[in-house]
């Protein structure tokens, strides 16, 4: 059994990390911090976990995080970078949900995260969480960066046709759709039920925190080159889920995509390639840590229509995080994370 | 392994089974039939079970069915009663969730449901699926009836308080709101998004079929005495989930209610009583086969109020129908039914 | 042209009178108070009103308000108490929103509140907004107190049968379920789309602040007889509205009860007897300022459910306010209020 | 007062034209024909129209609609090629909901729609109902054929653009997204509840109808230049409102280019441009006539991102429809189309 942490366990991400780890096999949950609710049992705060999880909440800076072998921040950003350290030092492996180590540039995290990142000299080891491009970092590493939701959803759609070079690096397009637990358990007008429900706008159109993450990825997957991205999220009203329509020009013809895609993917757990000329739901993965995409051709020839949906919860948050700690502690890829999505 | 057929399996409550049983580690899901899709991959109409079953709808009229071990009717009422018989015969068991052997008088099935009963003999033999009640018989029994959602949430309200003569019979009123996934998936107007979106609604208030099943079940707690009640329900929108709002006359005084209700259920592994006090949510059960409960006193200081959710495609169908398949066949009862709700 | 104020004017009422008013044709809106935007235009908080309302927000403390004919207040509770009385003394008619002049016992409120009443002696001249039952007095009125929404839904459902003693006192049940801008548009976790979506509850079942206010209401109908109510609210996923569900015990012949509501509301623009059987729906009602109602017997020939529901902002709150303002000025009732609900 | 009928009032785009006209101070409404609900009370079906239209429906093979001065069709395509002609013959002015004049050719509407035209020749003398192009024209027409929903949203965002030059016309993307009830009233699985609430996808990605209408608009637009187009929509979980996010290549400075937009829309009723930098929601115009727009430039510095809403039932069609009546009998533009959008 591997003893595991949690800091910051109050928002959606942490409660879902709870869900997953809960039942996971070789996962003893030693701690799980707030700095806010220590003291008070983690299933009355969420009371979906109660007779599956017995502890309380502890304050972070107890020294229980450090004998555990392995740590999940499930916390803002800004956090982990002043406490992973210490833990890394301790021999313990961390794994991050949230900004701090994703963007390998200190400079570009300060530009835009607006603060100057405590913990430089550990993004050169710490590795980027995503295993269908980074699995054997992975199980090396003590310090894994998970990916955002939107860098998942987008990423998982281009790589394959970046890598095999069959669409322009340039005039890329990802209109996305989120859910609104991406916004967090946060009280914030902006989320309440009468604002978003029945509604549906975009936000942050002229820049988002992880449009530099998916261009880092990108130009990776395109061999260095630069890639041109246009981004736009937008909030749709549903809980849980990630819809990329993402849009490209072809350089291969449009009968070689859907190969390109299969044989790509055709071994991994957690993508699946629809059959061509589908339409992936999200609530065909709710709850689950799949990633479905499809891709149509447009009408003028040229353009590619990818689409690519996630749980924003789960593929796009604490199911790759458990992802993850498995591939780094030498477990099945897939274990606790098999369970069919919930749908309806 | 145990093999298993599913007659009817494009409906929610089928889709559903598929969801739970796809995972369960003593079954071998054989037969999987449906009229209307046979030929057609399961996963095809169901997106979400890509990857968790590889199998075709067939046509119920084919002999697969009496080669396995169990059958689930997930059809709606006036099916089973016509191909269950067959079925016991070939030594097959069948856990019915329609409402077919739910009532033991036949004449009463009769006038709720419009139509003659086609196997009155078996209505004796017949054991209702509500463990909670039935637990032995229902280990013994070849033919379940698993009970409807919304008598399942009210009976096991109400159950605790008539077996200790805690409260008046008469007057009892069950107000219950349900997610429309409980009208099925079927082609209907007043089921569409737009109708039913942002809005609320009683119906059936003048008589609903769940009412003599109810009856039925709390006439049996309270000793045999008929009990007076109304039920009225109504349709909120969400996808899943019953949350039932019972009222009635304390006869016990109030301090004695938790512990009524915390003996009652104390080894069971499916009902949980909340603290005195506690409003449960039906997010709290979604996806689990938990039935949460609490209640609160009215400051009239006679009237009770109880407080009762079940996810009504789980605890209200499908999980409670593999509950009973768990207990028929010898199997740890919580056996694929213990993931954790998915919330929010 | 009237001149008109409006404090607090941030929340949803606030927004509703700002949409209802904004079309008065006797209205003059002049001041509109935000202590936090002031000196923000109103549209930009709210750009549904763009091209409709070219106002900015001002200080509440300005004496702008001293000099309009009718001053709103959509505030919490807690701050027309404190203004209303200078703004009374200035000749300034006043429509109060909020709780503070509902309950005619300043004791009552003090209990319920958690604060003492600031202006008791205003108690006494203060109208009940219910133009139903009230309407001479709202006429002649210079202080409104404008009921409650679950008080207004649940009023107009038992008074026809109170005053005819159609019904017995003692046993009635309110189970009240509204939507989540009841909550008002305040940053709190628990209105939240992720908490609240997709899910049900109740809430405050032990006690909610408008019991006494029904009761106070109650027994004015029921000719000074103390009345025994158990009133539950629940929270359900949609944006407004607010469903009734009311169980009574019959002294009358159920014959009788269509023709009590027909004669009762037959010359009130504003309620809807729709025919008996019927099923009333939020949506019918959203955006308007009806309550449509209808009632069903129950199966024990005693117990009567009634069934009424109003949208919460307006007949609940804003549109109500508009009806006794236009009572107040001697305008038609109706003006300003007679658009056709939205819906779908 | 001017008599009025309408074909085909059972979907929502009926329903929403009886909201419309019902208040309607020049419209007399004479015929509401339906051949299913042939003489039931029109607010028996839509309960929220009770108190505020007093019709039953009518079959659509009487001779009533040939007494009105005009008649709005709002039903499936192909409908309207087949009854129009007689009724213009009558000397009836016609407004057409649906898609049955909107194409220009009738080859291309035999292509998208299936079955070949019924009245080629009307359709050189039917007018595209988009006021915001086509004022004068309309205003002299007999026949009005409405533009469908999204290609109201699209071309209003792009038409300034386009006639200024601003963009170029290959590769424009429009990602859309649109509420249910675009989807119509019709008893169809994948337009349940409990199918398309929590959820989010694509469909028609490789072809929907409203592309060549779309294409046609803005060819005129471009001065008979061809564009080039990428147009998919998607499903999102809203009763009512479209989104459409558009991206175009500027040829023009970004400076430029609110001031194109501001200038182009400067005297237009129901269009309204944001300041810049703006995100607007579907729910600030939802019962409203009106289209909001805005823009953002793309961080790659050449890509434009523009954001356009509406309601799909309003300005996507009844109100639509209604504001070209209104040119067409010399009213008002605005008339029945003035009232507040209705948010939250």
């Amino acid at each position: 059994m591997i003893d595991v942490g949690i800091v910051g366990a109050t928002g959606y991400t942490g409660a879902e990390l709870l869900r997953l780890l809960s039942r996971h096999p070789a996962v003893r949950l030693r701690v799980v911090t707030s700095r806010s609710e220590a003291g008070r049992p983690v299933a009355e705060l969420f009371p979906a976990l109660r007779g599956c999880l017995d502890l309380k909440f502890s304050d972070p800076d107890s020294s229980a995080l450090a004998r555990c072998q392995a740590v999940f921040f499930a916390t803002p950003h800004g956090s982990a970078m002043h406490m992973a350290p210490a833990l890394l030092e301790s021999g313990v492996k961390v794994i991050d949900l949230s900004a701090d180590f994703r963007l390998r540039d200190p400079e570009l995290f300060s530009r835009w995260y607006g603060l100057p990142h405590a913990a430089p000299a550990r993004l050169e080891t710490a590795v980027y969480g995503l295993a269908e491009i980074n699995r054997a970092q992975i199980r090396n590493a003590t310090l894994v960066a998970c990916p955002g939701c939107y860098p998942t959803a987008v990423q998982l759609a281009l790589f394959p046709l970046l890598e095999a070079g069959a669409i322009e690096t340039e005039g890329l397009i990802a209109d996305c759709k989120s859910g609104v637990s991406g916004a967090g358990r946060e009280a914030r007008i902006g989320s309440l039920f009468s604002e978003v429900a029945d509604s549906f706008k975009a936000y942050s159109a002229s820049g988002h925190r992880h449009l530099p993450e998916i261009e880092q990825g990108l130009r990776r997957a395109a061999g260095g080159e630069a890639v041109g991205l246009t981004f736009v999220p937008h909030l749709t009203p549903m809980i849980r889920g990630i819809h990329a329509t993402v849009y490209a020009r072809l350089r291969a013809r449009p009968e070689a995509v859907q190969a390109i895609f299969e044989n790509r993917y055709r071994d991994e757990p957690f993508v699946d390639v629809m059959p061509a000329g589908s339409h992936p739901e999200t609530r065909s993965v709710r709850g689950a840590n799949t990633c479905r995409m499809s891709w149509h051709p447009a009408s003028d020839g040229r353009t590619l229509i990818l689409l690519s949906v996630i749980d924003n919860l789960v593929k796009g948050a604490s199911g790759q995080a458990v992802q993850c700690f498995n591939l780094m502690f030498g477990l099945p890829e897939v274990q606790a994370l098999n369970a069919p999505p919930l749908s309806p």
